[in-house]
C-alpha cells in the first residue's frame, strides 16, 4: 500500500491542533470513541494510568477552567473538554507514566481528527495545576493533572511546522 | 463514517505490541516513513525535543544495547532498533517534554502497525541509560536516552487487555 492510500500514515502526517470551534455540538458517541482510543494507549507495565472527565459547553466548571490558562479563550470556545488525570497510585515512573500519558493524549488527538473534529493540547494550564484541581473538584493527593483536550467541531484548519528530519537523527544512518 | 471502516480508529484500537520477528529485513523507505511520523508528533510550545538514532540488524551496537536490558532477546531479533532520545537544550518542562516525547513514539507505533509491520516500546532499558548511552556514542550532558523501539515484520499476533473505561473515568457523564 502507497503512503498516499494509507489513512494511518496520512492522519499521522496531517493531523493539526485546532483552536478555533463552530457552534455545533460533539455527539455522545463521538466523544466516547475518542475515550476509547485513550484507553488503547500502550503504558509500561500496561499500568493504564490515564483518568478521563469530561465537560461539555456549558458544564458550571468551564469557566473556572478558562481562568486556570492564558488560553482561557480556547476553553471557552470548546464544545467539549477532557481533563486527563494521572492516578498516581498506579504510577510506577514518572518518566515513564509521562510519556505514556502523551501516548494516550496523541491517540485521542487522533481520534478526533479522524472524526473530522478538531482538538488542541492545553498544557499550559499546568502552571495553575492545584487550582484547575479544586474547580474539578479532585483530591491532589490522588490524582495529577496531565494535560486537557480541548475540541470541537473545527473552524479553521491549523497550520504548523517541524524541523527538517535531517536535524532529528543523531547520526548518518 | 462508521468506526468499523474508519482505518484510523481501527489502528488505534487493534495495535498491539508485537515482540517476535521474522528474519525479513525492514526497508529504509519503511524506516523512513516511521520517522516522519516521530517528527509530525505535537509538542508543547512546538519544541520537537525528539532525536533519532537508528540501527539495522548486524549493527555492531546492537548486542551491547541487548545486555543493557533484560529485554535482550527482543533487540537481538529486531530488524530494526530505533533509539529515541531528548535534546536537553531543547527541554521547557520535563513532565510535557516527556509526554511529547510518549506521543512521537506512539505515532511511530502506529506508523509500524499501518505499515503491517510490528514493533514494541522498550523502556526498561532505561534502567541502564547511561551505559546505553554510552554503547550508543552519545554524549549524556546534551542528550537523554527516552525509549527504544524495536521493530521487524511480525512473527506474532501480540495479546493485550486494557481497563474497563468505567475504570477510567473520574465521574459520571
Amino acid at each position: 500500500m502507497s503512503i498516499r492510500h494509507n489513512e494511518v500514515l496520512q492522519a499521522l502526517f496531517r493531523r493539526r491542533s485546532i483552536r478555533a470551534y463552530t457552534r455545533d455540538p460533539v455527539d455522545r458517541q463521538s466523544v466516547e470513541t475518542i475515550l476509547q482510543a485513550g484507553r488503547w494507549a500502550p503504558s509500561g507495565l500496561n499500568n493504564q494510568p490515564w483518568r478521563f472527565m469530561v465537560l461539555f459547553a456549558g458544564d458550571s466548571r468551564q469557566e473556572g477552567l478558562a481562568e486556570c490558562t492564558r488560553y482561557g479563550g480556547i476553553v471557552r470556545k470548546a464544545r467539549v473538554l477532557i481533563p486527563v488525570c494521572i492516578d498516581k497510585a498506579s504510577m510506577y515512573s514518572a518518566t515513564k507514566d509521562h510519556q505514556s500519558i502523551g501516548a494516550c493524549m496523541q491517540n485521542m488527538l487522533l481520534a478526533v481528527h479522524s472524526l473530522g473534529l478538531g482538538g488542541v493540547w492545553l498544557g499550559e494550564i499546568l502552571n495553575r495545576e492545584e487550582r484547575a484541581l479544586d474547580v474539578l473538584g479532585l483530591d491532589r493527593e490522588a490524582y495529577g493533572l496531565m494535560a486537557v483536550l480541548a475540541l470541537g467541531h473545527p473552524a479553521e484548519e491549523g497550520k504548523s511546522e517541524r524541523k527538517p528530519l535531517g536535524e532529528l537523527l543523531l547520526e548518518e544512518w
